[in-house]
């Protein structure tokens, strides 16, 4: 019950975060939308920034369970999941019309600067994030479906670097361009001529 | 002197904006940073949203004018220029101590999805962008400097995408590797091997 309660909250408070970021969610909002108490919100989280810190773990921790099941899946080459994978959160953001970004590289630039606590549980994030696509390509280049020449861990951050600022672009054209360059040039360029 | 004040708000304001974001900027910390009554602030501004539409418009001009002589200098070889373009911002960074992130991007982040004002003046400005690296990027086609192959406006869009995410993940390090990767990847991979 704890945890069910625990998760509501972040899940509530966390759409919240992700559409209006985190300055500008209330509390009274989060407890509106979870339909607790204050003294329940309290019990789980010391404070607001206690929140928002264990929210980073919560939207890694949901996007990781979405896109299990395309990482398990060793019958597709390394490349083409990779691909398969950028391609879920291009769905997902067509669902959601094109708005929100990532929430993790939102709270990066909200809350980056300003909070140290905030930056190295993000950062520690994004580099969870660029681990896994080295690993791909590393798997990629050890079955010779990509050229030892590349440095995969500089290509992995320049890959998340390129798909960060797709999302920022998408949101100023409110639309799909963005995230159809983005995988056309990381799949039929940048990774088919490396 | 009407210029000269108005000017003057942008730049304190802005310079407020820039690290703390449009919606926790306050009109009394604009006007005390300014050093002006509320009435000069009117004066000038028809509201705060009118303000912050303003403020897109300098962000914009005061870069053009930092980079004009980089632009201007046609004695380097355009993919140069463009090299240098970015060191500039680079330097930029690296005196600023690798915080706030680019003014546009993150007004798009906080003010996309819930302004379309905003959103618009802010997608005209990144289209600018584009379009000026497009430019580059035809000329060293022309020149012979890079492979006619090459979809100069697709790779100029993520060329951009690339620096945006680039600036977010400068936030979450709060250091340069991000943008070294940047500049690496671009000009020795991406645009090296096209």
């Amino acid at each position: 019950m704890r945890t069910i309660t625990r998760d509501h909250i972040l899940a509530c408070g966390g759409a919240i975060v992700h559409h209006k970021g985190y300055t500008a969610t209330g509390l009274q909002e989060i407890l509106q939308a979870a339909g607790v108490p204050k003294g329940s919100f309290y019990f789980y989280f010391k404070s607001k920034e206690d929140f928002g810190l264990a929210l980073v773990e919560y939207y890694q921790n949901w996007f990781a369970e979405q896109v299990r099941p395309i990482l398990k899946n060793t019958t597709l080459p390394p490349l083409e999941r990779l691909a398969v994978f950028f391609r879920w959160f291009q769905q997902y953001f067509a669902d959601e019309g094109y708005i929100k970004g990532c929430p993790i590289g939102n709270l990066i630039q909200e809350m980056g600067d300003v909070n140290p606590l905030f930056r190295e549980k993000l950062n520690a994030s994004l580099t969870n994030l660029i681990r896994f696509v080295t690993g791909l390509l590393e798997e990629a280049q050890t079955k010779g479906q990509l050229s030892d020449q590349v440095d995969a861990e500089a290509m992995a951050g320049f890959i998340i670097s390129a798909w960060q600022g797709a999302l920022i672009r998408m949101k100023a054209v409110a639309g799909p361009q963005p995230l159809d360059n983005f995988q056309t040039m990381v799949f039929e360029v940048l990774l088919a001529t490396a």
